[in-house]
């Protein structure tokens, strides 16, 4: 078994931990488990033989293939499952990532968008690949929990669904903190260098979240963890 | 030159913005400026070049220097400066980070803080290394406007400023949304491994951030941001 490729059917997860929720959440599309020799006969290594034993998963001891696959020392479970395809559901909140280019940026909002009860993540392309292994890990599995889907364009997107749409931008008039929540909706954040172009001050309440000018923005996931907090605060 | 080591006595910026960035907020620590032959002469290398000049910061023509400081390959300016201590502000909020390990989350703090107005940061040892390169450049030059101090322990800390105390935990029983906000204050946050120990919940007004229990926390910076944005999102 060869590292990740964007064009690859299979993807993986590194770790026990991650592999263990892997197997907990979406076990339909497991293919196998690799194991190393220095693997620790502990808790989570007994649940994931277990549940592999239970399901008829083929378990294999190799520290070839772990070695090859991980750039961690430490990681010496690798579960490999068949990518997967998902809807995202109307009368829902959704995040919408305009040409997200950072693999662990997307793998925290993903972590924080599942933690504040939003599992549902629309990606504008071009885009980095969900089911790279590095989001797949800075998600802490939270992968697992969420509706994704790509589109070619915002118009694409947006002709499907009816809703609130809010989108971040520095340019915006309307503060985060006076914003009037409306549900269903859309918080809209593009991509890590550029922002949404003005384009998006045509569309539903731009909203910005206000800091001060000696810094020219917050990380993006910084962001949208802040809008997640704010629109989900009286409902969690 | 050698690549950054904790007990060097200098550190340095990559690339452009992030130098030019240390020029203009603390020139006074800059011992010389680095150019590879690549550099293209635009806006932001004239500038750099016309500080140096007013101000006789040597400037060295040097590729290899920069091809073994930087492990990227458009990174064709570095700024040297002599490491600088610096006091944090009593009557003013501060930060305070309990044994943070990660560099690149770091740095978005760092970010975030002085775009909330946070200017003072607190970081309890062990730590990692605030000079860091890899922490200054995840700070897009925000630590330049930063103070800091690094303690031995918390109560080193806290018996030489008396503040009012929110300890960000999962154990808290507030919940930030509804919390009596006290100024001047502390905001303290445990590692991003284990957060805050027990120990916390006797100190001042203990806060949680509420998520959903499918994930088992927010990313660390993502967790401060939070906590920035409500305790700040009045002043700004």
């Amino acid at each position: 078994m060869k590292k990740y490729k964007k064009s690859d059917l299979e993807s993986y997860t590194l770790g026990t931990t991650l592999t263990l929720e892997l197997l907990n959440k979406k076990i339909e599309y497991v293919k196998r488990v690799y194991i190393h020799s220095k693997q620790e006969k502990n808790e989570t290594y007994e649940k994931i033989v277990n549940i592999c034993k239970n399901n008829n998963i083929e378990i294999l001891m190799s520290d070839k293939t772990i070695n090859s696959l991980s750039d961690k020392e430490n990681c010496y479970v690798i579960g490999v499952f068949e990518k997967f395809e998902s809807e995202i559901t109307d009368n829902e909140n959704h995040i919408v990532l305009v040409n997200p280019s950072n693999m662990g940026n997307l793998g925290t909002i993903i972590r924080s968008s599942v933690g504040f009860g939003i599992n549902n993540l629309v990606i504008i392309k071009p885009a980095v690949d969900i089911f790279d292994p590095k989001v797949i890990r800075s998600s802490m599995g939270a992968i697992f929990n969420l509706n994704f889907k790509y589109y070619d364009s915002f118009s694409d997107y947006s002709k499907n669904y009816k809703r609130e749409y809010y989108p971040f931008m520095l340019k915006a008039k309307t503060n985060l903190n006076n914003v009037e929540k409306k549900y269903p909706c859309s918080l809209i954040f593009g991509a890590e260098a550029t922002g949404l172009d003005d384009s998006y001050l045509e569309i539903g309440t731009p909203v910005i979240i206000k800091h001060k000018n000696i810094i020219d923005s917050l990380n993006l996931d910084n962001a949208v963890s802040i809008a997640l907090y704010e629109f989900t605060k009286d409902k969690i």
